[in-house]
């Protein structure tokens, strides 16, 4: 049954269609923190992001796509994410038992390439074979390539809305008109969560971010992780899009249970964990994912 | 009931369908200023333009994106244009209650491009699935990037005009092939005004023109406000083109009031206000916005 | 009535349908000129091209689209052409009064760019909805677009042929492979009828040539503008195309009429009198084009 | 009839459908050498390629787009090639006559270009609407463009394979990466040989080859003329594509015959020869032709 | 029939049509390895994308298309891989007799070109109306193009998969972003292997990997060539896909034997021998390709 929280979150995207509505309320509605309104995703793109020996290597079971699968089922995620070769290696085997989300671009690092921008490496009709419940896409605001990516998720979230998907977008400000540090910045990370939200995403993933102030000269408050995070959900139609935040590079289990209380408090929706649980030994990665899951759950 | 003024101004459009001319009436028909054949519109696309702490945070209720339904509504505007996200976040909610335009390209300030050029970030059919009356479309004259631009309008309008839409074209000349200065020049204005009547649009958005001449040797007034307004409207087939002016950058109220007097008197069809109105709190907004449409509807 | 005149030149385009050999006579059999096989068109795309100052401030009332219609219909056009914008002013109101020629390119002077070639600005199908009895279309040999801009027309006039409709080419040689004086040098602008009878063109316009030679070793006969004009029309299939010349800037009517004399000696099909005609008063234009007429009538 | 020498060639086409192997045998059976599977081919776009005053003051009949149609017919060729406009100009009145090739891409001499490639000037409906055997395509194996027209051939050859048209593919290596005298080296015009027949081509053109080695290590006997063409009609499968060579410019008789028998000796299966018919005097022309098809016929 | 090992192959590729598992059935099934789960393919490019006579000088039979159908069919392999020409060359004659795999992208060596991507030269409906079982289709990870070929590779193997084809993937390490022994190195091959997987390769081809190591700084064993061939296995999702090995420049017997012994005991599913096939006398051709299966037989 979809709870009234999870309702009430529909009701904020009211121009879509009722199959749309109803993918997003099959990852709200799934795992242990079905119907919280929260979500916690598992994504596994880093094989062809990073590297398979770099991805894999660290708990070798993660080279077998079949894996993952189990991995977000048991630990009662929301969702699992990952490339085409991925979902098709474990879509009919695990149909109907987890929401999957096919990212549709994808980067190497093998090329030394200019103005950050990924390849097309799957298609909405894909998606639609695969029994996914969402697309996922990658944006690089910043880039010199970013408007070739905006119009890209243009086309590609139109046909998804049409075709009754959901569509999660990746925002991770980057490239020439920036500092390194600009990156991850408070009122950087607040633009891409604005632009993403402008751009017609349903769930939108940033990065945590920091209290580096790159171009805003607008009082922000931005002390605590909370009051950022708050800053940049509010930057999201002041709440009325599904904010998520990445877990970055693999670290220690304290540090991540804090940054996700940071997070929580400032009203985050969730978290997407991919290095942190599927490069450790599965039975601490379910430890890991639950506590998280409790942190939202309680928040 | 349309008037006699609405009727006038369509027969200009006579090679344009019943659809398009219906929706160029209900624009043109609505709000305070409904039936003088004057327009005043509320335009909302800073968040993606400048950025969400830039745009929003001196009024922050305009993070929500009724808010600003909410004031176009209230203020009694005969439109709202808004980009993609913010337009699917009220569109079912307040259908019916104001003609919308959709944005249907964007830019933000994060990257540092070469030749200005925006990125597509909607459809014409998105703007029939949200109900919207007019597609909006952002050209640079001057811009290396200019016949790309102009050519992506060609295939918009095109398929709008096929579809019953309005087509409203902001003319903004900026880049290589022209000074600073010349950005406002009145030639300069004057021609990106002659540029977008060509390319088929039925609304023209253009800045207050400058006494500024960056190219034209022949003769053309340019003491006064009016006398500007005067030549742009003309230069956009004679007046027979709806030709509005956007109020730039926030500033107070008597400056604001004295520049819509001089063009009110040059014969402007109205005025597109956004920062001016959106980033005062609300009651002083509605203040202004209708102390504008008093100047527009005595002229 | 179709005259016997017409009805010859129409077998010159024996590989055209029904529709195209129709639309070709429309122009042919219309005016002063009807049924003798000349050709005086009114062209107005210098709005677009040079600036609305600078092509109507010298005539004030060029500034309204109704009055290139109805100069064109007084005078005895055999054809008006214009940018979309133009057209549809006046299209509905004018329907059937005169055939219509749409500009489906068009540059402006904002700008600097490189290598030229003209924004694409209206279609085929804009042609049919707004009642044109051709398309028409510049390209410039030499610059390094020329490719690009040979490989659209290619597009446009497969499907205009389809679709019933004549084409009729700018062929303005310009650009980094020659000399400035090449640019209307007479074995540059042989080539350039060449290559737009080659590329299919029912109607070719081209610049008058001067005796200057920029890459040919062949004897060409070349001491009169009658001399230089008839190898002209030779190189388009000897005399099989219908070749117009453009009248260039503002000049003495003594200075036009003579270098008409010149072209119709030489055997041109007829002349396109733009700024000549719409920035003159409009009795001194009506009379001008007149005798221009009268020149072509008695060649 | 079909003779028992073009059922065999027709036999190594085995996997084309039954309307591209009836317009193979329409060209083979046509003309003076109609059955022995050999094929002189009059071609026609000079006019486009070098301008007309080049191509045709020398015998200024050729300005006339009949006239080529005419010396193919008399002459007794297998088939006539050129561009769009020539085509178009006689495809009607001389239908049936001939089978024709229509050449969909051509370049002129007037822009300095970067790397070679051609326009594409016309379209595979194009060539069935004019009653085409046959479409013509040059590619320019060397180009740093080279792989763009490979990839324009991969498309219209398929279409014109699926609507039942032959290919005839001009390959002429050309460019950045080699020598001057390379692009007539054995191995090089061996390799444009065998790039074509991979590409698709039913029928290849290349230019006769020179003792001058670029790449190859392999020993290729190249000592005559009549050696380096078998090598080269090796390199074309092993003499199961039809390769036929060019003539090049302008030069005597003596010579050319000379060349000729070299390349009938070797093998080939005809040639194609453009500005030596047309620019001799008619009579002259016609004997010269009948002396080349006399090589072949007792080769 | 369907051997129980091919069944357990096929289970792997549970998210492809019936149409695509049984072609990779056909391939599994066919010739002296057939029903193993083993596969030797004969590949034939090197005439692109080598040259002809670097390619067949050495054993001339093999400028002749059939030659190679019949050295395929006669030495039992499980598939004969060729470009466009040579497969519609025999396509027809020898349908039925072996799985072909038609390459839709190639290379010439004739241009010196910057980041390598090949040219698109075949399509889908090429490889059904010629009666393939799979098309190939070749990606340089780490060109500055590779995100071009991405995206070509995306759109090719979506359409062949609906069609019913299998995919099979040459994934070459090449390109600025790496040294040149980086090329194959064992974690670039592993991780070559993964993107190739990862785009939805039913068949990945790559070469040996040497021990030499480019980027990861994980634990990866490499001191044996079947160590790393077991790792390359293992980046392909645990060797849920089918990996085999090219063979590369002509070398002796026994270095060839070695080198297929190490493969084999890695878990290599095959292997894919070109020039050190066709350039031997085909008699010597054949006993090294049986010899090559009776490793793969046996391990």
């Amino acid at each position: 049954m979809t709870t009234k929280r999870v309702k009430e979150i529909l009701s904020w995207y009211s121009a879509d269609n009722a199959g749309t509505k109803a993918n997003l309320a099959r990852m709200l509605s799934h795992g242990r923190l079905a119907g919280t309104g929260k979500m916690v995703i598992l994504p596994v793109d880093q094989g062809f992001e990073h590297g398979p020996a770099r991805s894999f290597a660290p708990n070798p079971a993660g080279y077998d796509p079949r894996y993952h699968f189990e991995l977000a089922i048991d630990a009662g995620c929301n969702a699992y994410a990952a490339p085409l070769g991925f979902i098709e290696a474990g879509a009919a085997e695990f149909a109907g038992d987890i929401p999957l989300i096919l990212k549709l671009n994808n980067s190497d690092t093998l090329a030394k390439t200019g103005d950050p921008i990924s390849a097309l490496t799957g298609t909405v009709d894909d998606a639609l074979r695969l029994g996914c419940a969402a697309i996922g896409f990658t944006i690089y605001p910043g880039s010199g390539e970013a408007k070739h990516a905006y119009e890209q998720i243009r086309d590609l979230a139109e046909e998804a809305k049409a075709k009754g998907l959901a569509v999660v977008v990746w925002s991770y400000p980057r490239g020439g008109g920036m500092s390194k540090d600009g990156e991850t910045a408070i009122d950087v990370v607040g633009y891409a969560a604005q632009i993403a939200a402008q751009l017609g995403a349903h769930v939108i993933k940033v990065k945590p971010p920091t209290a580096f102030i790159e171009q805003a000269k607008e009082k922000i408050p931005i002390k605590t992780l909370a009051e950022r995070a708050r800053h940049v959900v509010q930057c999201a139609f002041a709440g009325r899009r599904i904010v998520i935040f990445s877990g970055g590079a693999a670290k220690g289990k304290a540090e991540i249970l804090e940054e996700i209380r940071g997070l929580a408090d400032g009203g985050s929706f969730g978290s997407i964990v991919g290095r942190n649980s599927f490069q450790r030994p599965r039975t601490e990665a379910i430890e890991l994912l639950h506590e998280i899951m409790d942190v939202y759950a309680s928040a």
